[in-house]
């Protein structure tokens, strides 16, 4: 039995057809040189051979009236495998297209929560002698940084380890671990951690005032005052996923010449695509985009050890035409974002993690609903993966390009991610919102484009882009046609 | 705006995670000969390029607090043909356990409500210079006679027949309707037509009360004796599906020689294929297991015009072993069973037919929930699809396999449809309640076989077998090693 933390409560709890609250990664190899025919039906048939002995893969959620208060996972002793490890196929000619359509659907099915909530597809027919893997898991069981720990540790640096054992057969490190409390106790534990949890919600509410009140000019950290816009109308269950590949070393070298960060260097870059795609549909507000940012801080000097992982809104400056403008104008507000946030107290910043992080849950729970505009237009990761490249069964790990939850009010995520020498931008978004997304991701290419040619670098390497292209749906197409029937 | 009928309402209504109400075909073709390697993306974009114009694939469900009353179908203007139509493939080899298993996968992801409810997969790689489609409608929609209709209409006797529309936007023959009546007088009519057929529980009771008096010995017909079984225990919303085709002449041939009917002959093989596999399971019950049975009946003296649809409640006898025995008792049955039929007026039978095809929802309706024993063990279908064989686009139809709802305490339902010279059984089951279905489809062939053995018939044609296989589920295997837990 292991109890569910709030914040994975919040993520069991938000679940519904239009947001089905599962994270994803799709993660493209090169087949291995000189091998057979049979490569990936016996790569299947071995992944199929091991037991499911590992959490979170043989967690299924708790039934009953008290797993209703205080959900937690029982091991299941009899996993399906084959309905988890799925294998698939891309119709010919298996390109990045028919790649994107068969994630952006996969990825809009719901998980079924009375099993492990967890599949493993694995996909042939990629062109290129290429082949695909996509995992997908329920965020109540799985968030974005442990998924890709899993990964990893599935994955080796060694292009010639075979025979690795799946994720959810690898042996866990052993332990020792405090004896779980009862179910009652954990209702318990469950209510009082929630009841401190709104007592600090008025800190909050009295910083982000205070923090507006010391900037009056509206225009430094992006507090309270995200526009509304195209991407915070109201979603449905199916999705679209794009991607863009960049090679890291531009971000890295536009940073160092601004005397910014390569974060801030990505912010502009979506920032700018952003303004590109919102201005030809004519849905740019006249005020900043905000984004949300999850960042590591430091502890501050009163805290008890680790790293916390909070919520940076930030301004995406998309009122500035000129791009080297608008990255000096993001990286003041990202600045004062950060000043901001370390002036919580750490209770406080746990919940304004989850304000930000799950605004329409916690806004029912503190009866704040309806009255609060959007907190913020876009959520916008940066993770780094690996520095080296990976290899599974001797295959080369080629790019790996995670896909997000959607809340309620927002129909984009982007998650940037760093390997090796590439630096990818996802993009998950809701299919009936946001017409052709393939766009934003060919923009976002475009934009590292002219913040290079504005900053006068040279050499301005060929950008490495794989954009997934779908087409465009016909009730987008009628809602941008009556706004006022959209955002 | 199109009003729903009783029943349909009801289907909307049963739909739930654990019994998605949609119904399926499967077909699968032969390309044609003398084609490039383009045939099929070419088909998918000639069928892209139509407009979605009729109904129902236009018409999507209205939302409101009348439309929960009394629910209707408006017209959606702007269809998203990329999300309905599709474009999927299979892995290699792609041979019957690929498809089997990519079908299961499709007919077990619930329809979008939002949207009109269909899809229609284009799916490759099928062996042996073969494709499959497979198309999928909401119960509420369409029922299985009409899906039937339509796929018929879209096909061609003619093997030149080239670039026919696609179903959806094939001209809708003209006719004249009367106005459809306001949502107010809608739900008013829904309501008293709800109230006649709740008068009418209490005659098909006291008829399925007499008819069981009139046979005290409880041999004759299936009626309020249905025992409990695997089939009926909780299902969840996860499908199996194997089929197993056979040559219609070997039914003929057996039911003119045993003076049954080819319907009795399938109740026989069916019954057989059951036996043995609850046998093999320990879990045959030891009076006959119970099955319903959709029929057609003549229109009765003082009934205006047309045939009725009705369920027919018969044993199979699962009891004896010898297999013309069980075909000569379960003929008795077959033929009590419409005698008592005949018996009932237009409105009982009409509501005996709902009362049977959606037992929770109408016992839920009547306050009966909860109080009854299964009506019925397993739903046995027999349609008639098409005496000659059938063409689309220049590419012969090779079979057609349909997929069924299952309802709630229903893990199992037999689908026999004849098509040219060949007869095919497809079982659409549930994965957790009902383990190795595809033996099921073996056993039905190997029924036949031995029935054609008993009757001396000598030159038995060699069975043209496609049985899909489908690994067994752990959860299954559990549920059979304790069995009060299951069915």
């Amino acid at each position: 039995m292991k109890r569910l933390s709030l914040i994975d409560t919040c993520f069991l709890k938000m679940e519904s057809p239009d947001t089905p609250m599962h994270v994803g990664a799709l993660l493209t190899f090169r087949l291995p040189p000189k091998i057979g025919r049979q490569y990936l039906s016996q790569l299947v048939a071995r992944l199929r051979s091991y037991p499911v002995s590992r959490s979170p893969f043989n967690h299924v959620l708790a039934q009953g009236p008290l797993a209703a208060i205080a959900p937690y996972w029982e091991t299941d002793q009899h996993v399906d495998l084959d309905y988890h490890l799925r294998h698939s196929a891309l119709p010919k000619p298996g390109g990045q297209r028919e790649l994107g359509v068969l994630i952006s659907r996969l990825h809009s099915h719901p998980l079924d929560l009375s099993r492990p909530p967890w599949e493993c597809h694995i996909i042939e027919g990629l062109e290129h002698n290429r082949f695909a893997i996509y995992l997908k898991g329920h965020h109540a069981a799985v968030d974005g940084l442990g998924g890709l720990k899993l990964i990893k540790s599935w994955l080796s640096e060694k292009p010639d380890a075979l025979n690795q054992p799946p994720p959810w057969a690898m042996p866990l490190p052993t332990s020792v671990r405090p004896p779980a409390p009862g179910p009652f106790a954990a209702a318990q534990q469950r209510l009082t951690g929630l009841r401190a949890q709104l007592r600090a919600v008025p800190e909050v509410y009295r910083s982000l005032v205070r923090a507006r009140l010391e900037y009056p000019n509206g225009s430094l950290p992006a507090l309270l005052k995200a526009p509304s816009s195209l991407l915070n109308g109201r979603i449905g269950g199916q999705r679209r996923f794009a991607t863009q590949a960049l090679k890291l070393s531009r971000l890295k070298r536009i940073a160092e010449q601004t005397h910014t960060t390569t974060n801030d260097v990505l912010l502009a870059v979506c920032g700018g695509a952003l303004r590109r795609y919102l201005s030809e549909l004519d849905a740019l507000p006249r005020s900043s985009l905000v984004s949300l940012v999850p960042i590591a801080l430091r502890p501050r000097r009163n805290q008890v050890g680790g790293n916390s992982l909070c919520g940076l809104l930030t301004d995406l400056e998309t009122q500035i035409a000129d791009p080297v403008e608008r990255l000096h104008a993001i990286n003041v507000s990202t600045q004062a974002g950060k000043r901001h946030i370390q002036q919580l107290s750490p209770t406080a910043l746990a919940q304004y993690s989850l304000l930000l992080m799950a605004p329409l849950t916690l806004a029912k729970v503190s009866g704040l609903s309806g009255s609060l505009p959007p907190l913020f237009n876009v959520l916008i990761s940066n993770v780094p993966a690996a520095r080296n490249k990976l290899y599974f069964d001797g295959a080369e790990l080629e790019g790996i390009f995670p896909l997000s939850v959607l809340f309620r009010g927002q129909a984009l995520n982007i998650t940037a991610l760093g390997y090796a020498e590439s630096f990818t931008l996802s993009f998950t978004a809701c299919r009936d919102a946001l017409p052709r997304v393939q766009k934003l991701a060919i923009y976002a290419g475009e934009a590292l484009d002219e913040l290079e040619r504005a900053l006068g670098i040279a050499d301005i390497e060929t950008a490495e882009r794989r954009v997934v292209s779908i087409n465009d749906a016909p009730r987008v197409r009628e809602r941008l046609a009556n706004p006022t029937d959209g955002a």
